[in-house]
């Protein structure tokens, strides 16, 4: 059927008898500690990377800094306390919350056919996972969803775990500021503020509760993903009146890659801070990879369960049937899969649409239910059966991600009538989702051009009832293959600060190649960039804590603290390194860029010193003069303060 | 007087005997060729590059696709035709135009000091670039800025060059794609085709007209950067209605890098892209230094006279004085800089301003100034002589880049009441320069969360009479040190949209070292992305042009020509190479993310195979159930259409 594949595939290279963690994903952060913010309950504790800092030196002032706490989606792999061994997969925090709902129960073995199978066929063996444990789901006639419960009321331990999680200990880094020294207040006052924010809407507490996180679920704003399958999920909230998430694309093809590279794609992935992964492998074995990817991930995985439908039947779109889709499905959320990617909008009437563009359909999903519809010459499965996976959906509390299969892939096809009558139906499914109290967020594009991000952002808040928006990038130009990273982390920072809740990376590779472990972290470092600069700017409360505590180890020279707050110390370090390589240099007051001989950043402490030793008076004398005598004055020679 | 160095400077590794050009920039550029668009006079040649293209293959219509037109910034160094030798510098095109003015005249010698002392010391023989000529200056009473002359209703030649450079042969192209076949039409529509843009004001004709280059350059809303002792220049313009252009900085410090190094960096910058190389060197042997980037630089050359008044008086800026830097402008001038940054904004009453600041003073430029206003107690002699300098720019045509002395280096200081005042005084100094009929550019910030960017913009064309915009970023957070030229490429993209006419930019070693060749690179093609992504977004004429031939390249499995479109053909062949390869994989219609067996866009040929099926009842049927029928029809199981 298919032309002969040119190049031979990678084979594969794994043995789940000696598989190990990759040793960069457990290394400490320089000068972090793991701690645990408490929840309510003994078994809540929520991490954080707390990042210490050195003191001022007394040049500058002679503070101490106290520690900054940073958003952690690394996992146990940083917790030296933690023993890790990949074969067993990751310790279960959430086991118990789901037992105590005592609305779910233990089945026998899988009850998906293919899960069944591929459990029962010897020969993958060597493959498999050995998981100890048997699938849940909820007992007849329950509804598990986060929402289901939100909407009853109910704050779960998830909910109150998010909360705890987006506040970032921001109240005990401030309190530990003003206690630090005779400086105390004034540090807190400094280095808590922050600009005022343009929110477009989005209203966002000034401390997060379990209460505001339920109410925001309840409504459909935001989604915890986590399937009852997945309790090694450490739980994350998606939603705009939340810090914006990211989520990094693993996953082998055809043509490349194992098991082994996947799950250190993964662990290497959130160590640089990727919320969410998804798993997009199309090769052999994608059972087996994403067993392996679920038990040792403590963030959500999201899948594309198309794909895997299209493996059972050979490649053949038009062989897709409901009966194999609705298996898959099984099989996904009964290993513990949190979201599932479901191009249901791909209506049989907006295929046409898109002949006349420029590149056509570039989503797989998308393309794939195109070909089916076409071949059937009706609506696909995916929108005739969608209340039916609703119900499996709420059975394992998977969230939907509903796909835009139908968007463009070009600048040229940006914001077209396909694409925007594929996000109109995603809306009325978004309806439909919700009557079954099932968490959806909604998927965008793609290639837009700067000025046609907000119409995206505006359209889909109002025709999906502000469903989380999930956007990959988009791209805002088409003319840099190998920097489409770039390209779409601003596209990425602008629907980020518009309102989009969690963005999906583009790695360098992006058009060109599968990504390897440097092109994910560059793609989750632009990433972070993104969702970071699209927080500063919708003013979510103490998103500029951590710009305000690297600029001041910046302005007083403290190198290491500089490095280690940043979005990676190592390269950070290593870029230093390169011109001034020297320890001593790390504590040097000048750099590489101006040299020992002329600094700016002394000078302005000249200026500041020599603004202290003004007085009330002639301070007020500068300001009237700014103000009201302005140029003439010192036109005419006049000096405007005297220095005492 | 100063620390002593803690590691030794690189020795200086240049003899100008045996000076080489860096093989590197004469390289040619995969399928391009450098071609002259003719204009008026016979000496009038406008330099681009034209990237041929395969026709499109047989399964998807067999069509030529004629080469597209790229703006070119690498000199004389891609012209296989120019016999490159770096010791005696680059032709001099634009010398006759300037003769012939008959408002120059010729001087014995530098009439500045310190050039003639310069000259005159037989210890840098080695190291001085062998000039055969002496430097020009207007006659007594004239004025020779383009500005002066578009005043006065005359078009120069470097008018109508930078006219003839910004429309890119887009005529020639969509008359070419025309004239290619039996679709020709429908393919000029096709390519020729963009989005609508949101522009902010700015208002750019369809044709850049070399009167309407007049126009702009005689209200002060576009610069054309070009000294009379810069006759090897390739004229560019700068203003919010063309074009958006990226500066490169480069320059050795006291701690590194030598001369034969920043040549190498200065004809690496301009083959990627660098429409203007600042040279900041503040080390040793400045003067020589720039002699040999400037008689090598097809782009327009700034600099920072005060780094180099600095260095004369042994880095003690309180000993600076009017005559100093007086010399050093007459000395810079007549070896061609073609701008200054001079920061006359940075008044004695702003800097008690920046004491509440957390990083102060960033800009080196500013706390020179602001320490020699401290020490005097008097306004800054870059104030108190503006007019005299202004003597100095228009016998030359230096144009004024008014510097940002205290711009904010952090988010925390953005926008803050030194900065606005600061700006305020650059639209007052404006004025003045603009009476003398120099060429004015105006410096922005530096570090600006997204939501404060606009005000920046705003309030910059509003103060300074639209004088064009020249921005150092804005960097959108500060956590991200080894990848600032990210944080700030989104910055950028963001203010070219709203207005900036040139992006200065930043490479990951920003804050962290200086930058090599590769950092180099990397903040220049950022910096090209987001000069492009705002072009689009303003809604440039025919800046769709490259994407649509690309992401046609792309839809059609032309590799090479996806490649070789893009920014950087190199970097996308090598990630592509990586998965695939061999040479097949070249003209293969699959790529490594899905492998051979499943392919979106040949799913997407077979969507537009059937839609051409369609007959025109059929379609209409389509649209009409589409926009009434919907949902329902389809939940009845019905059939829209039906193929033939």
């Amino acid at each position: 059927m298919n032309a002969p594949l040119k190049s031979p595939p990678t084979p594969l290279k794994f043995d789940s008898a000696t598989a190990t963690v990759d040793q960069a994903a457990i290394a400490p952060f320089p000068n972090s500690r793991k701690v645990y913010a408490q929840g309510s309950r003994a078994d809540l504790r929520v991490p954080m990377r707390a990042v210490s800092q050195s003191d001022t030196a007394a040049s500058f002032g002679a503070e101490p800094n106290p520690p900054v706490y940073i958003y952690d989606t690394s996992g146990p792999y940083t917790d030296p306390e933690a023993s890790i061994d990949i074969r067993s997969g990751l310790g279960t925090p959430r086991l118990p919350w789901i037992l105590e709902r005592g609305d779910t129960e233990q089945l026998a073995g899988p009850s998906s056919a293919y899960g069944q199978a591929r459990l029962d066929d010897p020969a993958l063996a060597a493959l498999r996972f050995q998981l100890q444990r048997t699938p849940r789901r909820a007992v007849q006639g329950a509804n598990v969803t986060q929402m289901h419960y939100a909407r009853r009321g109910i704050v779960t331990p998830e909910m109150e775990y998010v909360a705890i999680r987006e506040n970032l200990r921001r109240q005990d880094y401030l309190r530990d500021l003003e206690a630090s020294g005779p400086m105390g207040k004034r540090s807190a006052q400094l280095l808590g503020r922050q600009h005022p924010g343009q929110s477009f809407g989005a209203s966002i507490p000034d401390t997060i509760t379990a209460e505001f996180v339920r109410e925001e679920i309840a409504r459909g704003r935001a989604i915890i993903p986590a399937n009852i399958n997945h309790p090694e999920v450490e739980p994350m909230i998606i939603g705009r009146n939340f810090l914006v998430k990211i989520n990094a694309n693993i996953g082998n093809s055809a043509v490349t890659s194992s098991i082994g590279e996947e799950v250190e794609k993964m662990t290497w992935a959130i160590r640089w801070g990727a919320d969410n992964v998804m798993d997009l492998s199309t090769g052999k074995h994608i059972h087996e990879t994403r067993e392996w990817i679920i038990r040792n991930s403590p963030v959500p995985i999201g899948t594309v369960p198309i794909y895997q439908a299209l493996e059972k039947v050979n490649g053949k779109a038009e062989d897709l049937t409901w009966e194999i889709f609705r298996d898959t499905l099984i099989e996904q959320a009964e290993q513990g899969v949190d979201y599932f990617t479901i191009h249901a909008g791909v209506l049989l009437r907006y295929v046409p649409m898109t002949a006349s563009r420029l590149t056509g359909i570039v989503s797989r999903g998308g393309s794939i239910m195109a070909k089916w519809c076409l071949a059937h010459h009706k609506e696909s499965f995916l929108y005739t059966h969608f209340e039916e996976i609703c119900a499996i959906m709420k059975a394992y509390d998977v969230s939907f991600s509903l796909g835009d299969g139908l968007r463009p892939g070009s600048i040229y096809d940006a914001n077209d009538e396909a694409q925007l009558a594929e996000l109109k139906t995603l809306g009325e499914l978004t309806q439909i989702a919700w009557k079954h109290d099932v968490q959806v967020m909604i998927e965008g594009p793609g290639h837009v051009p700067m000025q046609l991000i907000k119409e995206n952002m505006d359209l889909q808040l109002d025709q999906c009832g502000e469903a989380p928006f999930y956007t990959l990038g988009p791209l805002t130009t088409d003319i840099a293959p190998g920097y489409d990273h770039i390209t779409s982390g601003i596209g990425a920072a602008m629907i980020g600060w518009y309102g989009t809740a969690m963005l999906c990376y583009v790695t360098p590779k992006e058009h060109l190649g599968l990504p390897n472990k440097d092109d994910v972290k560059d793609g989750i470092i632009t990433y972070k960039i993104a969702a970071h600069a699209a927080d500063l700017a919708k003013g979510h409360p103490g998103a500029q804590i951590r710009d305000n505590a690297l600029s001041k180890a910046r302005f007083e020279f403290r190198w290491d603290d500089q490095f280690n707050l940043g979005l990676d110390p190592d390269k950070a370090r290593e870029f230093h390194d390169e011109t001034l390589p020297k320890d001593s240099a790390k504590v040097a007051h000048f750099c590489s860029m101006c040299g020992p001989h002329f600094c700016s950043m002394k000078i302005t402490q000249e200026v500041r010193d020599y603004a202290a030793t003004m007085n009330v008076s002639e301070q007020s004398a500068l300001r009237q003069g700014m103000e009201v005598k302005a140029i003439e004055f010192v036109r005419q020679g006049g000096e405007l303060y005297k220095k005492v």
